[in-house]
């Protein structure tokens, strides 16, 4: 059986909830709506009210995450965890994680009113914690999902010196509860969630959804390259140890390594502080940050161990001094195989083919994929624009989304996923 | 006939002046004296007690410049101008300037002692506005001198909003009266300059005292890159147009030009700003600095003729926008060659070789040139550290630099000098 799908009404609908749910808002002047605040409080009920309308038992764990429940083989059967978030950073645009749980409650709707039976039921999860903007960690909603909370982030304070702690308890949570948000490993089939794609790749392919690989791994560093200051018309070329053109081959050398690989890596010097900063004055010490992503942990490993190399190799010549310290590491979370597989079925039954790509940014998928296998599908948002109130994606791609979820669902047969992060692919 | 030197005693008088000159400052903490400020006025009161006791008379210009005449011709033969400034940057060391109306005062003081009775007279100039650390001009005081002041610099106002035209008026000086601060052309034969060389060659070099070719020619650019910003994840190095490469390849380029240059010109990139400078976005905006100079303004103009080529050329490549706009611009002025010649040889009778430098900073000698032929003698200086407390000359270099002074004016018979600044040494 197929559910008929009505990709235009599917994308209006969506986009009048985005409207909705993106006047929820800590200001007037623009969207910007953090963990366990008032807006949360105001975003997380109208959330609940869509679950509701949609047939979806609500619950609320103790996080704050909302969850809309669809069970029809009762409480016991396993379950398929369909997500995104409903925090944003600081004057957001409306799509970055509101869409996902938009999708979810729209497409589980859909099949909950087609009347199909399976074996399986399926929560949608509203979390509140992806984009790590209030408190100094990220991600505890969904690690609390996932079981892998850390207690110790409770002491963690945002910068009105609450902590995390002290604002769950505002938020009528108690600390003592949060075990009790885990999912039970044994219960959970997959966590699969819809995010727009955060960048240009699907826009140039013009295609209007893509089917995610990993959710790429990253390093941040912190480089300080030290030389001598000096008058900038008395010290003659050769005497000089400029710290800056040997920051700048360094800076250049990022580039270089991450144009070479072969995983997709990106690589980018975002920060870079010269000191003394003085238009006639020698450098003395430039300060510089690299952020190093790749789908491959090993090409990123290696990316590392050469910039390591070339850094020193270049300071050597120039008769600088350099340190390097990494300050983030994270690991890349590969999607499951045959879940990229099911979620490119579903496209393809919509006449859309999926271009794979990683994901540079983060996801509560990284906290989920503790639990069970993960999945992401990316929807095309326009010039690759996010984290900006100038974010869209257009109504007939979120529909396309919404639909390719249903039909994501429809198929979903197997209780029980084959393969792995790496195994075959079905 | 040969007056007698005791390099020794003049450089251990010379270090006593250093240190007291050198407590005159409006910080307990660090020397800092401005222009036309109570500390300049107590500077400018010691040079000319210093003066009178040298048996110099004394006066003092509409600027403030302190002058200490000796003149057995009579007032109205031609004079030759020995002098140097009295002010400082903030926080400063006690040799940049001070050093050179010291020195100076020293060797005329020793020809006057001896009775020499040339046919000329010497005028010792102490000017107050050579650093330009407190109103947007600079070089004021010798520009009056030489009949150059601007008018309109009157205007400029301090970080207090107190204009040039009330300082001066607060000073007790009228400015109506500066056009007859200036020397007559007819009646003035060079200006000579004493100075620490603010820069690591003759240190280098092993060699007390060096001869000035040229106060080298400046441009200071502002370059701007443009790119475009984005997720430091999500979008492939292919699809970047990142600012900030751009600039580190148009900073080494300004490396490799001067390094490439053979007329001593030296290349700075001294401040680089980069937007929006967060670790995980891609740099959308770079500026940066360019402090170019040299010796030769041919080679100064073929450098930036290239550098803009050559910015351009790495900005299409990259798909980024540059514009280069020049905010500072100073003209080489060439040191006369019969003054250097004449600087040589007054080395030379001392038995020291003096290398020849182009001088990177500026110096009062600028607006002299254009009065007059200009000659300037460097001292070595402790690891090439000027601008900064650790700013350090021996009384053996200063005395031996006296000495020379002393040896020059000795030997400096002929009132109208031969050749032009590129004119056949004589």
């Amino acid at each position: 059986m197929r559910i008929p799908v009505d990709i235009a009404a599917l994308g209006s609908r969506a986009a009048a909830m985005i409207e909705e749910l993106g006047a929820i808002s800590a200001s007037p002047d623009n969207l910007t709506r953090l963990f366990l605040t008032p807006e949360h409080r105001r975003a997380a009920d109208l959330v609940a009210r869509w679950m509701s309308e949609a047939g979806l038992v609500v619950d609320e764990d103790a996080l704050g995450t909302v969850r809309g429940g669809w069970h029809p083989a009762g409480p016991d059967a396993p379950r398929l965890l369909i997500g995104s978030h409903i925090d944003t950073v600081v004057n957001a645009g409306k799509y970055d994680g509101a869409m996902g749980v938009i999708l979810g409650i729209l497409a589980v709707a859909e099949i909950a009113r087609a009347g199909l039976a399976p074996s399986y039921g399926i929560d949608v999860l509203a979390f509140g914690d992806e984009e790590g903007t209030r408190f100094p960690t990220t991600l505890s909603s969904s690690a609390a999902a996932a079981g892998i909370f850390p207690p110790a982030s409770l002491a963690g304070v945002d910068g009105d010196g609450v902590s995390l702690r002290e604002a769950l308890l505002a938020y009528g949570k108690n600390p003592d509860d949060i075990p009790s948000a885990a999912y039970d490993p044994s219960k959970v089939i997959a966590y699969v969630e819809a995010h727009i794609e955060q960048g240009p790749v699907l826009e140039a392919e013009g295609e209007p959804l893509g089917v995610v690989t990993a959710i790429a791994g990253a390093s941040r560093l912190s480089v300080t390259v030290t030389g001598e200051a000096g008058h900038a018309g008395t010290v003659p070329m050769r005497m000089r140890h400029d710290a800056l053109p040997g920051a700048a081959e360094m800076a250049l050398e990022v580039e270089r390594i991450a144009r070479a690989d072969r995983h997709g890596m990106v690589a980018t010097v975002g920060r870079m502080h010269v000191e003394p900063g003085s238009v006639n004055v020698i450098p003395s010490r430039v300060v510089f940050t690299v952020d190093l992503r790749s789908g491959s942990d090993d090409s990123r490993r290696e990316a590392l161990t050469r910039f390591e190399r070339e850094a020193h190799r270049i300071a050597d010549r120039r008769g600088l001094g350099v340190v390097i310290s990494a300050f983030h590491e994270v690991a890349t979370v590969p999607c499951y195989r045959d879940l990229q597989l099911r979620l490119r079925n579903a496209a393809a039954d919509l006449g859309h083919r999926t271009p794979s790509l990683a994901s540079g940014a983060g996801h509560d998928g990284q906290a989920m994929s503790k639990l069970c296998p993960v999945g992401m599908l990316f929807v095309r948002c326009r010039g690759g624009i996010s984290h900006n109130p100038a974010e869209y994606t257009s109504p007939e791609d979120m529909g396309l989304a919404a639909a390719a979820l249903i039909r994501f669902i429809e198929r979903f047969q197997l209780p029980q996923l084959d393969g792995g992060p790496n195994g075959a692919q079905t």
